[in-house]
Formats: structure tokens, sequence, C-alpha cells
């Protein structure tokens, strides 16, 4: 079985106190390619019309989200707990980065044939997780911020984790494959000779020795920009232009 | 000398929409270390109180905002400018994912002893840039995300961006390719400025609507090969050497 037919990691939200949060996690997480929305007990009830706009298209997430009264309930069919925290030093709990969890979910789901699913817990706004729901997480989960500024709003945080998860899963695209077509450099050459003919009858080259590297600093710069066919005919018609104030 | 003590990237958000969205940018990036930000024509001015309450602890970055008219001048004395975007197809512009963006600007600024300085252009939040400021770019700086819904919004991307600055700031890449130094941006652009208006004088504009959409094709160009200072010079000496025969 392939990874993508596998079970994704769960987000879960903690007793979150506005909709219009749950709805900007609901858009990250689809950005990411996540969709399993858990909420534990908000502030203001579900469903939410708060909850709608601020998650753009993403409105299947907000419409298939569960609600539970408590942790327990929501993390019960999950195999791996983790949970969002900038506290890191108040449990005994071993502690690792969005990366390190992001990463330590696609392996477990591709060890267990992709039936392993991995939950994350993220607190209230204001206040974070406290240590009851901690508790129930086998890993916590930080984020290594610039240690003067570490708070992060719930949108953010849960964008950076279901990013380190996208980023990390094993096909994940590194860079993207241009469609460019580059000139032959036939083309550019003829360029660069014309520009050079047009060079010495302008008496640009003082110094006939320096000529010849001249001309390589100039083809440097550009063929290190790759131009199209196109952009070789803009630059000749430049030249043309410009030398025609003769006539 | 460290990078620590060395020059960061500038985020410059161009023609934003919502205060609120310009605060929570700012907090974004001082989570990730970076506190140079820059406004591009920002619509309802600047300094706007409902930039304040979004960015939390951040207030010295909004306090030390810096606005400018155009793109050009917010970019002037940069080196290198990125420009973030969905639509990849159109410029001819080199693509490269946000990781791979935090890395070269990483090097860059190793290989320059700490002086160079990189930027990174962000869109209105509704259309994103515009083709007039992505030619200002020498790379398009892209999220690889999940392609049925890619659409994130203004803070989460500087989040991101900002995020792989961060994460990649200990593995910079020590083989960046070019070891020569860019010239900062005005240099670039002043020499712009003259080829139109040569190029006007020449009559190479046959069609003045087209006239902004061929400068920033060739604009393009330039900006892809990122020319150092000396190069701008061969540039200009080129153009006044073809010009000089009116004479």
């Amino acid at each position: 079985m392939t990874e993508e037919d596998s079970i994704k990691p769960v987000i879960i939200l903690v007793q979150t106190q506005l909709a219009v949060n749950i709805g900007m996690c609901a858009r990250a997480m689809l950005n990411c390619g996540l969709d399993e929305l858990r909420l534990v007990a908000p502030r203001d009830g579900w469903p939410n019309e708060g909850a709608v706009a601020p998650a753009t298209d993403a409105k299947h997430v907000i419409e298939s989200v569960k609600v539970y009264p408590t942790v327990a309930e929501a993390v019960a069919d999950c195999h791996q707990v983790y949970a969002a925290t900038a506290r890191i030093r108040h449990l005994n709990t071993p502690v690792v980065t969005a990366n390190e969890a992001a990463k330590e979910m696609h392996s477990a789901t591709l060890k267990s044939g992709g039936m392993n699913r991995p939950a994350i817990l993220f607190g209230p706004e204001a206040s974070g997780l406290d240590n009851d729901a901690m508790s129930y997480a086998d890993r916590l989960m930080h984020y290594p911020m610039n240690p003067d500024f570490t708070s992060l709003n719930l949108a953010q945080a849960v964008l950076l984790f279901s990013w380190e998860w996208w980023s990390s899963r094993a096909e994940a695209i590194t860079s993207y494959e241009q469609d460019w077509e580059a000139a032959p450099r036939a083309e550019l050459d003829h360029y660069l000779q014309r520009l050079e003919i047009e060079l010495e009858k302008s008496g640009f080259f003082t110094n006939r020795e320096k000529q010849p590297n001249t001309m390589r600093k100039i083809r440097t710069l550009f063929c290190r920009s790759n131009p199209s066919s196109q952009e070789v005919k803009s630059l000749q018609g430049i030249l043309t232009a410009l030398i025609s104030r003769l006539r």
C-alpha cells in the first residue's frame, strides 16, 4: 500500500476559544493535505458559523469535524499522541521538534502498513494545553523558535506542524520542474557576435588586448540568465533600435 | 563574523489590504528571528493602529516598518530578490521552493561576509503579486502544497518562509556556485530606466500600450542574471557606446 492510502495525522483542538481560529486551522491543514479535525469541548459550541469563512475552500474539513467532551475520548482510536506545547519542562514526557514528530509519524505509519493513526493535541489560545491534557501524550512536540519570542498563534502552530508533515512525506516534492525552453546557444552567440561588431564600431574597446576578456565577461552575464529564443530576439531588437538612430 | 551578526532577509509586503495581516506577519517573522519589514503602498496607509494588536509582542517590528511607493524603491538596496507566488508558469524566472530559497539566502549571506541583503516580496491578499512586481525578482519562490488547495493566507505564507529560513540557518549550504557580489538593485534599476529612455528615443516601442510589458520582460531577463556592480557598469558602458555614435 502507498502512503497516500494510509491514515493521516488527526489534528485535535482542545477547548479552542474562537471559531475563527478553528476555521483558519482547517484551511492550514488542507493546504498540507490533512483533513481530519477533532474538537474537544470548544468554548462556543459546534457547529459554529464563525469558522466557515476563515476556512475558505476547506469547507469539507469543517463539515466533517467531530466533537468530543474529553481528550481521552478524542484520542481513543489513535495509536500515537503528541501534544504541542511551549512548556517543555513540566512533564516527564519525551520532547521532539515538529520536524521530528512528523518524521516519526510517517515511519510509524509505514511500519504499521498504513494502519497507525497519530494524533496531535493543540491547547486553547490563551493558555495552551494544561497538564491533564498533556498527560495523554506519549510525546511533547515543540517548535524550536526564536527564544526571545516563542508565542505562536493557534492556526500558525497547526500550519507549521502540518507543513512539516507534508514536507517530510516520502514523495515530497523538492523542486519544481520548470517548463522552460532556453534558446539554443547559437542564437545567443549570434547576438553576442553582432554586439561585439557594433561595440567595435562604437569605439567601446579602448584596449584591444582586453577585448576578448571583456566579451567573456559580457557572455557570462547573458549566459547566466539562460535566455529563451524570444528573449534573444528582444536583445537583438534592442541592439537594432539603439544603432538605428545612426540612419 | 557569525551569521547572527549579518543581514537577515527583508520581508516586503506589496499593496497589502488589511492592517491586521501586516500585524500577523510581523508576529510570524519575529517568531523566526526576522525583524525587518517593508511595505509597498499599503492600501489603508501607514502607520495603522489595526496592525498593533495582531503583532502582539512584535511591536518593535511594526514600529520600525519602512514604507515605499514602489517595488523598485523597496528593493533598491537589496542584492537578491525573491517573489512568493502560486503562479509559477507566467514568467521566465527560475522557481525555487521556500526551503531552497532559505538555503540559498544563507549561503549567499555567508559567502558575502554577511553583507548580502536578500528580500522577498509578498503580494496583496486577494490577487498575489502582479507581473510587474514579479519582474523585479531573480527567483520565484513557491510552496509545494497540497495541489488541490494551494491558497495560503498572507501571514501563513510569511510564516512558512520565515520558518524555513530559521530552520535551515544551521545547515546552510556551503557550495553556493557563484562567488561574486550582486549589485544593489538600485544600480540595475538605474540602468533599466536609462535603457528605456534610449529605446524610446530610438523608436523601439512601436506600440505604447505594450511598452510596460516589454520593459517587464527585459527586466526579468536582467534580474535573472543578478548582475554584480561591475556587470551593471559594463551594461551601462555598452549602452553609452552604442548611442554615442550619434554624436
